[in-house]
């Protein structure tokens, strides 16, 4: 039997819960600071501190930020409003089918029974019902963070554009503030639901069935992220859609600079920053932090921690220890408590002052989240978990974990997750050799540029890969599936700043193209566009996390997976002809759902570049900029193409598990998980790579801050058009496809960890491959 | 103990021979046959008929034609001459180091010792010596063929462009002839080397020990292989920047026509033709041969059919029967008599007759051998192969295999390499839909243009992928990993017809540039544009085919090495905590080697394009075509670029299995072969489908074939340089990333193969994870 923990379980039970209600008192405190910003005239608040800067009559920029930053939010309203009406028809179908395929298991029984080893088992009614709650708790708590995020997003924008009359730092201040907003509120609502739900569940329904009460939880875990695979998908393609028919027609065509508010499209283009990188971003995370919860949850459910395990009679007894259980909970309230302090720092202790110091006030936030999230992890491990308990591996024999060996893989997690993170901005950002190599291959056109930028991305999956292997080795090693778990959730346990810093990028784009509508001048412009500058290299770090984190997460599924549906070692070999089929197609899915993606954008922005086209030719007085384009047309092609776009890719990640496990079974849908991961992996690095590189070598070429960069030649050059043209092709791989993979491979693996039960039972070896028996 | 085959010992030792003499004896006839064709004045033959048809002085022309071919030859010559040299310096360390490793395993002893079983087993000197020797007899063969083949094509090329005078027919003769010569010599030659080893090394050296024989035979795989590397990558490198370079100055800024002699790159451009696709087209299809038939060797030596073996004590009782141990080599044979009828076909049955038959009849080359070859193969495996045999699986049990089992096995690879090269013309050939819409996003620039063009590779995985899964599923549930193996040489078994059409492919190309070169006009451009055209399609096919094998035969390699490095069955799970991490490396390796071979092609260019404009700036009189070019610089450049970078690509491909293997163990290097190759199948089928869709995107807007392609626009438009630009960038992907990823995933494995008894015994779990420990 373990040693007790140190913390007893009251403690926990306090400290998981205020955890997040410190997180949303303290997002509420932000967000009423942001609002102290007044963009209305019968708005109370600071506005008459804003007569003091600017240029032109305060009034009347004020007054048309504010219809501005309607018709925003009123995009951005419709869109989500139209996203989330079929997601609730197909959530209704989903949730019918997880409660059919689970409660069809036992024939839908209603009575507890005892399981071969005398422990309460909760009956296959319960199972399913609870199963079916939690998925359509976790798909709720996504869509409403995703919502609140972008509400607070398009609040902000306006009024962050406003404060940059007054200066750069106090634009930041408000940008940064509404991008913490969104991290803490979705931290703390996802961390608060989850822990009321499996108090409740556990408390009412589940007594002692640690497994089964678990096993439904898991359902949380694929809600969130069925909710981010529409985020994802459906708000990529709307942004790209919208992004470059905008670019094509307007600056390749008629020549006018970005955000132009002659531009029909660009209003679309930045409604789409917001249900792309906020919304979608936002369920992304949300998705891997919950499933890497649940599949930690799982493995430990059946450790000497929860309540136990027995293989072939041969028993691990458990010691239901609620505070150790509560670990990976544990671990996410405290990172609320490290990101709130680090938090503080950038806006109270040491905030940015001028331009220079925007970009090192955002990285220092992720390295003193790091640090200071290392030594708490420390204290958490030894306070939460008794000094050793035993688990399963995966080859079902029986390992003694040290608690400092869950200190190390967590921590690995955390590591890796900050080089990956910095891997990225050095692949990525116009001040290291790579983007500036690519940069200038575009002296000698397009062509070489696509070809060095794709060689960039290419290149940049080996370290994130290595570390990536590195922690995978050593997390297992130390404690098998349960420490890959905790090391997804180590490199999520700076979670609300990285979000913070992610929704920050958004927000301050929106706010130039704001200035740019709202011509606010030259001035204001450069302020912004100093923002967003800094802003594009944090969001390209936060990607790296996020496709981190998802390869991390999507392994600690799979063991959860392998674990639930009892598969052997053996029976996982890659020497079993049903496993390596299953790799090789898993492998292909990555390739094909990026097809239908960047075609999906491809198409949506031909229909987008016909109808700014239309608008240009027709409408009279457009281009002087006299008359006002219709902004809600192209909005209403965005939306529309996006959501008929998104269905085939869904289909795709959404049915594979359920037809590979039913037809071809456990072993081979293994291998597809596994293959999908593998691959998946690269291909999302190297596309928001190449992507990334491809959009801040085109900047570079714009700023001409270097000797180098204006010997390249600047707007309007040969070199510069290639760089468009590497831009615009890189817009749909770095935020389309390249983030859609992280859902791959998430959501198929939490999928079948949640249908695991049932394939175990009755498809076990696939149906059709009974068939050729 | 197994039945007897019907076909007796002595057949089969005179039928493979035989086949092989039949193919050089063709191959030389028809050698003779284009000989007729005499470009120079002092050479007798059928020149006096020339002198009726043509434009201009027959002997000016002629005249011409052989100047530039002799160009051609000298700088192919002295490529190969310089690639060859380093080749040789590298394969005389890489010898000694075979020697060293597998020596060291018993200290070099001399002496036969029987294993625990009391069968006889070749002391370990002689395992050295003769897998040293099989390494550079595979080398010697795979270099001897490149060679030839490029001399054949370098002699053809000239005599075709003169043939086209006379019309279409003729020179397609020519040209097809030509390829034959390369395809027949190549499979004639590699299976009589082959043979004729192992005939060798059995009578003198090995005894009864077939385990040890074909061990060492693996050499010659290895051997094979290891030339296609510096073949396919420096080949590739070559070829692709001679082409970037010809086209980013001569098209794009000088905007003279491809082939234009006044292009300094222009005889480059050409050679590359010659060294690439010919040269290293050649050695990646013979190294396939190569390890397709070691790989079924290995396996089929430890079956009843050879050796037999012991597991625990267990023993399989092996009857040593010649003819069926032969059956690999069988399979070959009769694949070169079935390519030999079906070329018959083409050359003197139906030959073309007009422009509009030449696509029809290379296709009909295919599927006529195809179906021919499915007949042969049934009469050859039920004659070969006793009425059922026993062989190992690689989970060690013992199963009863079929011949008809063995048929399906071969069946399904035959037919899946049919089908890939089938989806590969689909979407690759400008008149299916794919390659039109791919054309119709370049009306709204290059950027549409590049991410169709992407999407169509991406989604150009997945019928390949299925038809692969497919047949490895079957042929591996028929017969294990001897299954998989015949079902390569299967789909290898038209080879030497498959040979033909992709020689003819760069034959004709390399016409046409004479023709351009020597001022034949205009009607005899249309002729070889024509003949070219066909071959695109063709090539286009031929790449499909090469990874499609490469992928089966890598996969048999991997069964192979894990038979000879004892892995069993849990030790391969992806549940191991080796074997997970070794995966994802692996899938990032295909990655890492396309970045460096895609910069490598894009570096290598820019000195071309600098070097062709230095020309152009300081010749005075070059662009009036006053004054020639410097031709002999532009092919030291791309000599010299494509030796220096093919350095660190081919160290990463050689040196991988040595350090996994080395330093994190046999399992870790399983991960690391099942992770490559499947990312590796992936990346170079979009890689190359891509490029060849890119580059028919352009052909399909040029020629202007129907209303549809007219309406989009013609040379100059817009259009056409959103064309042009996707065509750049898919040069190196189609013909340097793409095929050389065929030699990452063949080599890596041959190589673990022949090194697998010095890792099973020396660094079976690593000696960097026992430092761990």
């Amino acid at each position: 039997m373990d040693s007790d923990s140190p913390f007893s379980p009251a403690f926990v039970s306090v400290f998981v819960p205020g955890s997040t209600f410190l997180a949303v008192a303290f997002a509420a405190f932000l967000w009423y600071r942001v609002s102290l910003v007044k963009v209305r005239d019968d708005e109370e608040g600071t506005s008459e501190s804003l007569l003091e800067a600017g240029t032109g009559s305060n009034a009347s920029v004020a007054a048309k930020v504010a219809d501005i930053q309607d018709a925003i939010t009123d995009g951005a309203v419709g869109f989500l409003a139209t996203e989330y009406k079929y997601i609730f028809y197909f959530m209704a179908a989903f949730s019918a089918v997880i409660f059919v395929l689970l409660g069809s298991q036992d024939g839908f029984k209603t009575k507890y029974t005892t399981d071969v080893d005398g422990r309460p088992q909760a009956p296959g009614l319960f199972i399913a019902l609870f199963s079916t709650i939690s998925f359509i708790l976790g798909a709720t708590t996504s869509s409403l963070s995703g919502y609140l995020g972008m509400m607070i997003a398009t609040y902000a924008n306006g009024r962050t554009a406003l404060e940059a009359r007054k200066g750069v730092a106090p634009a930041f201040m408000t940008a940064f503030r509404s991008g913490a907003v969104m991290g803490f509120l979705l931290s703390g609502l996802g961390l608060l639901i989850l822990f009321t739900a499996v108090v409740l569940f556990k408390m009412f329904y589940f007594k002692d069935d640690w497994a089964g009460l678990y096993e439904c939880i898991t359902g949380y875990g694929l809600g969130g992220s069925t909710i981010a695979l529409f985020g994802r998908v459906g708000g990529g393609i709307y942004t790209k859609a919208a992004d470059v028919g905008a670019d094509l027609v307007g600056k390749v065509e008629k020549d006018i600079p970005e955000d132009d508010p002659r531009n029909p499209a660009v209003i679309a283009d930045n409604v789409g920053d917001n249900v792309g990188d906020i919304a979608g971003m936002g369920a992304d995370l949300f998705g891997s932090f919950a499933e890497a919860t649940c599949a930690a949850l799982v493995v430990s459910s059946l450790s000497s921690l929860g309540a136990g395990r027995c293989i072939d009679g041969n028993c691990l007894a458990g010691s239901h220890n609620w505070a150790a259980m509560n670990y990976p909970l544990m671990l996410t309230a405290c990172g609320i408590v490290v990101c709130f302090f680090t938090t503080l720092v950038a806006t109270d202790i040491a905030p940015a002052k001028n331009i220079s110091q925007i970009e090192p006030t955002l990285k220092r936030q992720l390295q003193i989240s790091t640090v200071f999230m290392l030594i708490v992890v420390l204290g958490i491990t030894f306070g939460t978990l008794p000094s050793k308990f035993q688990l399963y591996m995966p080859d079902n024999s029986v390992k003694t974990v040290h608690n400092w060996q869950m200190f190390v893989s967590v921590a690995l997690g955390l590591v890796s997750g900050y080089l990956i993170g910095h891997m990225t901005e050095i692949y990525t950002s116009n001040t290291y050799k790579p983007v500036i190599d690519v940069a200038d291959s575009c002296k000698t056109g397009a062509a070489t540029n696509i070809i060095f930028g794709l060689a960039l991305g290419y290149k940049s999956c080996i370290i994130p890969c290595c570390a990536l292997a590195v922690t995978i080795y050593f997390s297992y090693a130390c404690s098998g599936m349960y420490g890959i778990a905790c090391s997804a959730l180590g490199m999520l346990g700076t979670l609300a700043t990285g979000l913070a810093i992610d929704a920050y990028g958004p927000i301050s784009d929106n706010a130039g193209g704001i200035a740019e509508m709202a011509e606010m001048g030259e001035e204001i412009r450069e302020r912004t566009d100093a923002l967003d500058a800094a802003g594009n290299t944090t969001a390209a770090v936060g990607k790296g996390f996020a496709i981190g984190s998802a390869a991390l997460v999507s392994l600690a599924l799979f063991g959860a997976y392998v674990t639930r549906a009892d598969i052997d070692f053996a029976s996982a070999s890659i020497l079993d002809k049903k496993v390596f089929p299953g790799l090789l197609i898993g492998a292909m899915l990555p390739y094909w759902f990026s097809a239908m993606t960047m075609k999906s954008v491809g198409r949506a922005a031909l229909a987008m570049v016909e109808e700014v086209r239309r608008q240009f030719n027709t409408i009279p007085g457009l281009m002087e900029g006299t008359t006002k384009p219709e902004y809600k047309k192209c909005i209403e092609i965005s939306t529309q193409a996006s959501l008929a776009e998104m269905g085939p890719p869904g289909a795709l990640v959404i049915f594979t598990p359920l037809v590979v496990g039913t037809l071809f079974g456990v072993s081979t849908l293994a291998g597809v998980l596994v293959g999908a991961l593998i691959s998946g992996v690269q291909l999302a690095i190297s596309a928001s790579n190449t992507g990334g590189a491809w959009d801040n070598a085109k900047k570079y070429l714009e700023a001409g801050r270097t000797e180098h960069a204006r010997m390249l030649g600047g707007k309007g050059t040969e070199a510069h058009k290639a760089a468009v043209i590497g831009d615009t092709v890189g817009d749909p791989l770095k935020d389309t496809s390249g983030p859609s993979l992280n859902i791959l491979i998430k959501l198929m693996a939490v999928e079948s960890l949640v249908f695991a039960p049932f394939f175990a039972t009755h498809t076990r070896d696939g149906l059709l491959f009974q068939f050729f028996n």
